[in-house]
């Protein structure tokens, strides 16, 4: 009793969270309650009951049928049932004068045939893509026409029963839109244009949450992925929210055909107002956004997570992890931490920390600049301003990545044998050069007790021997690829072909920042349009421009 | 009359053309027309009609809402019809009695205040998250508590007005259930089945779609960029395709939602098959094709973009191309046509053709065998070997990409001065080495005329200079980055500043080659969860093991 208790409780309690995050649908409910009232009065009292007589229970039906959420949707689907009805109940009449006419046995036979035809057509252009939006309309006309035709052949005189059924409709839809539109009306405009101020804001947030993510992280806690690819990420509310505005584009299409309703009303003064300029900027808006879900999407990289286990495998195999080709030139002088430095992504992100960092921040803010100038329904200045600001700070960005490329792949390391004309000739030269320098070497501290042999044609041939070897142990392995870390561990034996193996990823989880930052930069590109797009609806919905 | 007759035959063949496509919507029409007809004919029949009486009616209003394209669904909204309508009387039979006890003046303020409650508590409850599914319903208990209780209150005897009500709704609801199920019936299962399979397919199609765009396209048709964000890239339907799967993701669960009415049916032959676990399946697919977007988006970067603009002038800037900070090197070995080797991103694109093809083809042909398998209801073999193949020829790929990854990036090209500890010993070495080379600068050929002069201590200091020069020029400029072509045109005179730009351009752009792999790579191991997803799905639906 106690537990039924504690669980009634938390149900009133999550009842009140939902009232108090949109105390609109109390507001709805209370409509509906009145508006429902309102026509069962016409029947309680007397007077109204001896005028419209018992048809007049036919208005109940329409506003508990036509009472929608929004003013918008509400005209829409009074229009739907209004000539749904309308039409309905002419062909109706016109069907049962000729049925009358033609004779008392064919009567029921040419009702009988219409109605199944009415049924089959309506049907059928109800599923039509073009005629979906007016799927009640074709409901409507389907069920007065049959109602109207039936009753009328057994009461006798369907005009009397079309007229009445009418005269009902009408006052319940009367009633339905004056509760709807003069007691606390709810707008499709508005929630569009809240709405779409809010998917501006997510992005923002989800950009900003995912390079926080990126470059915070230190590598060493990466959930298994597997549970991570259909849960909630429970830790990232800002891309569950972007996601969750990607899953529900029909939902601004909807409000902006409600809208289309809607008289002008509050802040959207002047007729035709142009909500269908919404729906576009929505778009270019999602366009950014499947960035932002490529963003997120290298932050929580299979790769990456790779590479967290060859950091692991480090400490096991730090001794044997110099690759013979390159160990002439690691010798010649840099020290053994060079290695670690391309081959240890976080340090490589830190590099770039800053300039990714105001990128990313440049842009949030511009995005949530354009949000709140749609907010505010001006053209702000800012916005000019901030898009030199994203311009300026990418293009810092490209020339960082730029300056610091080498660092994305292994500089020290010189081409293999089968690329390229020109190299050979390059390694031909700079083999001859180094022949020169092998008096120097003894002068140059050692970091390394590895062996020292053939320093002259050390560069391209070890490297396409392990290549053609792994190519060998690579076709015997294949099924072990999804799950490297058992690899790792068992091959701890082979270290000949587990390094270049590491090698491998590290350097594709290296490429990883190259593609982080592209995105980010491509991003960036796509603002351009979102400004355009916002632009565009400014000039339609005639923004006010902010003064000077 | 001529042209509307013209428009009359298109719109008639674009009638036809829907027929063909889906002959169900034909079906559906016909089963709807039938089902009026059948619950018409108890009224035009006059045995029938002598023992229901006029409230028969209420069971065309029945068959018209509830006669659904699905079974499934005709099933649910049968439910929801029924369970509101039983509560709906319950309450009003309860009410009406208490009504009538308390007094003739208060039974109409009674009613009118329950009338008015459950308005407000039904119409709260429909917009709560986890009732939204039974919004019907909530719908027909608001309308059918109203008809009873206020018709009781009128003609009297609710519970005779109740009865009535629900023996000619049951009615209704029987013969739509019945032509449902019995006459061609369309269950919502197969088509979740389909859909999900058909996802599947456009998946593998729009990815093979993509690569070969990119591999096809030499760089020199970009239509313009801000006209392809929101339209339909007419030459790319898979891709469309797939975006339309990724926006009508809402369709999935509500199919599966309908087909959890359904009784085993078909090839689908245990009862409580597992539909939820279609969506999951779903969600890992759309978690695929996020990476798809993200593809598509390379190939129509914005930076792809400007790159072709770098390619036009490049005739008209070829001469003073080579900035002085390579010079030395260049003067070295190197012939001038590699240095536009790793300046086109066309060449690069040609050097991993094989991979990125290999990779992308497999890919494409599992995920394409996946859909298959859920198509048969099969677990077949040929899967796991698919696994094996995509995973080992994109591990070709990443080995390739490692091989060459100073294609990348400019590997001839020394760092500058501000980078990480280990370099500038580098530099020193290698600086103090070729003052040992310049003896042999002599022999070596010379492919440009340019100044041979500084060659020691060439590597560092003009990028910096470059680099700050960079900096200062850009704040002047900062406005200009979204229109390049103007901008490369307008400054032509200063090549010093334009190369540079022009060189940050292409590597970011070669850059793009990594984003375009790593995407694919990622897409690949993005597989892995898909094929755990398709496997938990074949088991709990007992798929049947392909024989050996």
């Amino acid at each position: 009793c106690g537990e039924a208790n504690a669980s009634g409780k938390g149900w009133i309690l999550s009842i009140w969270e939902v009232c108090k995050e949109d105390n609109n649908r109390v507001i709805f409910s209370l409509k509906v309650g009145l508006a429902v009232l309102l026509v069962s009065l016409l029947i309680l009292c007397r007077a109204p009951y001896q005028v419209f007589g018992v048809n007049i229970i036919w208005s109940i039906l329409t506003v508990a049928m036509m009472f929608e959420f929004t003013v918008g949707d509400t005209f829409n689907r009074g229009f739907n049932r209004a000539l749904g009805s309308l039409l309905a109940g002419i062909l109706a009449i016109a069907i049962a004068q000729l049925a009358f006419r033609i004779g008392r046995i064919a009567e029921p036979i040419i009702i009988g045939l219409s109605i199944f035809i009415v049924g089959t057509v309506t049907s059928f252009m109800k599923l039509l893509p073009s005629l979906v939006p007016y799927e009640y309309g074709f409901r409507v006309i389907l069920f007065t026409y049959c109602l109207i035709i039936v009753s009328g052949y057994r009461i006798g005189n369907p005009i009397r029963t079309a007229m009445d059924r009418l005269y009902s409709m009408a006052i319940g839809a009367i009633v339905a839109v004056l509760v709807n539109v003069l007691i606390f009306p709810i707008w499709a405009g508005d929630q569009l244009h809240k709405e779409l101020v809010s998917n501006f804001n997510s992005v923002a947030d989800a950009l900003e949450e995912c390079v926080k993510k990126y470059l915070d992280e230190d590598g060493s806690e990466h959930p298994e992925f597997s549970k991570t690819v259909t849960d909630d990420f429970p830790d990232e509310p800002a891309y569950r929210k972007c996601r969750s505005m990607l899953n529900s584009s029909a939902k601004l299409e909807s409000l902006a055909n409600s809208a289309k309703w809607e008289p002008p009303h509050g802040r959207f003064k002047h007729f035709f107002y142009p909500w269908s300029e919404y729906v576009k900027v929505g778009a270019v808006l999602r366009y950014c956004a499947y960035n932002v879900m490529a963003l997120h999407g290298v932050v929580h990289s299979e790769i990456q997570f790779q590479i967290t286990v060859t950091k692991d495998s480090y400490g096991l195999v730090s001794e044997e992890y110099i690759p013979q080709g390159e160990y002439t030139f690691i010798q010649l002088a840099i020290p053994i931490n060079t290695i670690i430095l391309w081959g240890a992504p976080c340090n490589l992100r830190i590099t770039f920390q800053k300039e990714i960092q105001d990128a990313a921040s440049d842009a949030a803010e511009l995005v949530r600049c354009l949000g709140k100038d749609i907010c505010d329904m001006q053209r702000s200045l800012k916005t000019t301003s901030l898009l030199k600001w994203v311009h300026s700070s990418t293009e810092r960005l490209q020339r960082a990545i730029d300056m610091h490329s080498y660092l994305l792949t292994s500089t020290y390391e010189a081409p293999d044998s089968n690329t390229s004309k020109p190299q050979p000739r390059l390694s031909l030269t700079l083999s001859a050069t180094l022949s020169n320098l092998s008096n120097q070497l003894a002068e140059l501290p050692k970091p390394n007790s590895g062996p020292p042999s053939q320093p002259l044609r050390a560069i391209p041939p070890p490297q396409s021997e392990s290549y053609h070897e792994m190519m060998r142990k690579q076709s015997r392995r294949l099924h072990s690829w999804p799950s490297r870390e058992v690899d790792a561990f068992e091959e701890k034996g082979f270290s000949t072909d587990f390094i270049p193996k590491i090698r491998v990823l590290e350097r594709t989880a290296t490429l990883s920042l190259a593609t982080f930052t592209s995105l980010l930069i491509e991003f960036v590109a796509r603002l351009d349009h979102l400004v355009e797009a916002v632009d565009e609806l400014s000039k339609m919905s005639k923004f006010k421009q902010e003064a000077l």
